[in-house]
C-alpha cells in the first residue's frame, strides 16, 4: 500500500424527507445564494421543498447553470455573489450545478488576475465561500469530494480543479428527488459512477486487498442496482442504493493508498468539449478501448476484475481479460449507453485532434503518467 | 435502506514515516498534553519519534493509562490538564490510550457534578479539548470515530460514550510502529475488528447491498491478512492492510443506513469488568454463542455470510448457518484466541451474574432492542 492522507469532512444527510434538514444546516443571518440548473427542480417539487425548509429567509437565487457548467455563466454568478456579499452557497441540482457552485465558491474571493487560472494555470485556491448542496442526480460524486470540472465556451476547454476548501459542508441526498430524472440521465449516472471506480481500481497491484474489495463492492452493486432502478424508476430502495454507490464511487476512500488512472476521464473531457457528447457517454466510449490498449500493464488487476466483478472462470490469460472488457462494454450497452464514436456521429479524425490538444497542454496520462499523443490516438482509433 | 447521517471529520495520515507530520498537525503556541500508556512507546522508539517531530516544543506528559482505561487514572490527567490550561491533547498508543484521552477531552471542560455522568447518566458533552493521535495498535477503530469505553475500578463498571466533539482532529497511522506488538495484542486486534464488522453486518436485511459488500470486504480481508501478519509480523504490507481494516471496521461507514447489534460488545464489557479478560477475548467468547442463539432472526444475513465470507456451498438452511458460525469460531482459534469461558477460568455462574447486572441497568440488547436478562443468561450458558 502506498502512503496516503484521507480527510473528507462532508456531512451526508441521506434519506426520505431529508431536505427539511436545511432549516438547521444553512447558516442563519448571512446572505445565502441558492444556485440551480435549467429549472427541473421547479417541475419536480424540489425547489418548493427547499424554499419551505428555508421559510422566513430570503436566499438570493441564480438559475441556469448548464450541464458541463460554463465559466462564462458562472462568472455572472460570481459577480452577483460579490455584489450581494454572499456568505454561503446552496447548490440544488446535479453534479454540474454543484461543480459550478464549487467554482463560484473559489472564484468569489480569488485575488488573482482571472479565476479561470484556478483551472488553467493551477492558481492556488486560498479561500472559498462555504457551500452545501441538495443533490438530485446520482452520478458525479461531487457531493462528497473537493473536485469540480468546468468548461469554457470561448476556448472549448473542459478542465478540473480540486481544493480542500470546496468540500460541501453538507450534502443532502434524498433518493426520491431523483425519481423524475429522464432515463438518459440515470444511465449516465450509472456509467459515470462505474468508471469513477475503474479509474481507481484498474491500474497496477500494490497489495491493497481492502481497497480492491471496496471497489469491487461498488462495481458489483452498480451492475445489480443500475438495471434494477432503470426497470423500476420509482422503487425507493433501488434508487437509494444507486445514489449511495455514486457518492462512494468518488469520495476519496477507494483511492486511498493505491495508484489512480484518470486517462479515460481526461480523454473523455476533450470529446465532450469538442463534440458535445455527455460526460458519461465519453467515458463509455473511451474506457473499453483504454483497457484493451493497456491490458498488459493492467493485467493483474484486470484478471481480478474478470473473476470477481465479471464472475468469469477459466485460465488466467489475455482471452479472459478481453472477455471481461467485452462484458464491461456489454453492461454499458445493457443500461442504454452507446459505446462507439461513430454512434455519436463523431468522425474518425477525432483521434488525431484530441491527441494534438492533449499534446499542446503537455499532459501525460495514466497511472504511470506516460501516455502521450501517440497512445491517445491509438486508443481513440479503437473507439470508432 | 434506513435514513442516516454520516459525518466523519478525522484526517487520517497513513504510512511509513508519517509521525514526522506531527510537526505541522499539532497546533503551535498552546499548551499540549501528550498521553500514553505503560511505556511501550519508550521501548519501541515511538516516543522518541514523537518528541523529535515536536522538537522545540515542550508538551506536558501523562503516562500510565492502562488497558481498559480507568476513570480513577484519567481524572488525575483531567486535574493536570486543568491546572496546565491544556488546549490540545495528543494521544500516543493504542485504543485504550485514545479512549482515555477522549474522556479527558470531554471531562476537562465538563460543568456538571462529576464527569462519570457522561458515561453513567448520559450527561451531555457540551465542549471538549481538541485531540489528535498517533496510533500504535490496530484494533479498536477509535482513531476514526467519536466513541470511547471507560472502566471504573471502584464499581467494576465498563461504560461507553460517543460525541461528535471527540473525533480526533487527526490520526497518524504508521503500520511500522506496530511491528513490536506482542502476538496476543495482534490477535486481539484482528478479533476486535472482525467483531466490530459483525455487529453492523449480522443483523436483519434492509436491502443495502453496498453496505453488505463493504462489510464482507472487511471480513474477508481480515481473515486473509490477520493470519498473514501473525506469520510475518514485520511484513509491512500485511500489517498495513490489518491497520487499515481495523480503522475501517468502526469508522461509521459500514453502519450507514443499516441496523446495528452491539449485544456482543455489551455482554463482553461485563465479562471484562467482572473477570478481567481482554476486550477481544470477551468478544470471541460471546459472538459465536450470540449468533447461534439469534440465528433464526439473523437468518438472511447469516446465509449471506456463510456464502460470501465463509465461502460455504450447499442448500440454504440451519445447517449452513451453523457451519458458518463454527467457521467463525475456528477462525478465532486459528489466530490464537480461546473462545470459551472455561478456558479463561470464568465460572458458569457468570451467566446469571452478568444477566442480573444488565437487568439492573435496565438495558435491552440487540438490533431489536429486546434481549433481556433471560436471553443474556441463555447466550452466556452457551459459552461455557
Amino acid at each position: 500500500m502506498q502512503n496516503f492522507e484521507f480527510h473528507n469532512p462532508v456531512k451526508v444527510v441521506f434519506g426520505k424527507g431529508s431536505i427539511a434538514e436545511l432549516a438547521e444546516l444553512v447558516p442563519r443571518g448571512v446572505p445565502v445564494l441558492m444556485t440551480y440548473g435549467g429549472g427541473s427542480i421547479k417541475r419536480n417539487g424540489v425547489y418548493d421543498e427547499v424554499k419551505a425548509a428555508l421559510r422566513g429567509r430570503a436566499p438570493r437565487e441564480f438559475g441556469g447553470i448548464e450541464p458541463n457548467p460554463r465559466y462564462e455563466t458562472l462568472m455572472r454568478a460570481v459577480a452577483l455573489a460579490r455584489k450581494e456579499r454572499v456568505k454561503f452557497l446552496l447548490a440544488v441540482g446535479g453534479g454540474s450545478v454543484l461543480d459550478g457552485t464549487k467554482f463560484i465558491a473559489a472564484a468569489v474571493p480569488f485575488k488573482g488576475r482571472d479565476p479561470w487560472d484556478i483551472l488553467a494555470a493551477d492558481a492556488a485556491v486560498a479561500a472559498a465561500v462555504p457551500l452545501g448542496c441538495v443533490l438530485t442526480l446520482p452520478a458525479t460524486g461531487s457531493e462528497m469530494n473537493g473536485g469540480a470540472v468546468i468548461s469554457r465556451e470561448s476556448s472549448r476547454e473542459k478542465l478540473a480543479f480540486t481544493s480542500p476548501l470546496v468540500y460541501p459542508r453538507f450534502s443532502i441526498l434524498d433518493p426520491a428527488t431523483t425519481f423524475s430524472l429522464p432515463k438518459r440521465q440515470v444511465t449516465n449516472g450509472i456509467v459515470d459512477a462505474f468508471v469513477h471506480v475503474m479509474e481507481q481500481y484498474a491500474t497496477y497491484d500494490v497489495d491493497a486487498p481492502l481497497q480492491d474489495r471496496q471497489a469491487e463492492a461498488l462495481l458489483v452493486t452498480l451492475m445489480e442496482e443500475g438495471p434494477r432502478t432503470l426497470k423500476h424508476p420509482r422503487d425507493y430502495e433501488a434508487r437509494a442504493n444507486l445514489v449511495w454507490c455514486a457518492t462512494q464511487a468518488l469520495n476519496d476512500l477507494i483511492g486511498c493508498g493505491v495508484p489512480q488512472d484518470w486517462a479515460t476521464h481526461l480523454i473523455g473531457h476533450e470529446l465532450t468539449a469538442l463534440y458535445g457528447i455527455d460526460h458519461a457517454q465519453s467515458l463509455a466510449v473511451v474506457l473499453p478501448a483504454l483497457l484493451r490498449h493497456q491490458r498488459r500493464r493492467k493485467r493483474t488487476k484486470l484478471l481480478r476484475y474478470a473473476r470477481r466483478v465479471m464472475r468469469l472462470t477459466g485460465p488466467a490469460g489475455d482471452a479472459l481479460i478481453l472477455k471481461a472488457i467485452a462484458g464491461t462494454e456489454r453492461f454499458f450497452r445493457a443500461v442504454g449507453m452507446r459505446t462507439r464514436l461513430s454512434e455519436y456521429g463523431i468522425p474518425a479524425e477525432a483521434a488525431e485532434v484530441v491527441a494534438a490538444r492533449l499534446d499542446r497542454r503537455g499532459v501525460k496520462l495514466g497511472e504511470h503518467e506516460d501516455l502521450g499523443p501517440k497512445e491517445v490516438a491509438e486508443i481513440l482509433r479503437m473507439c470508432v
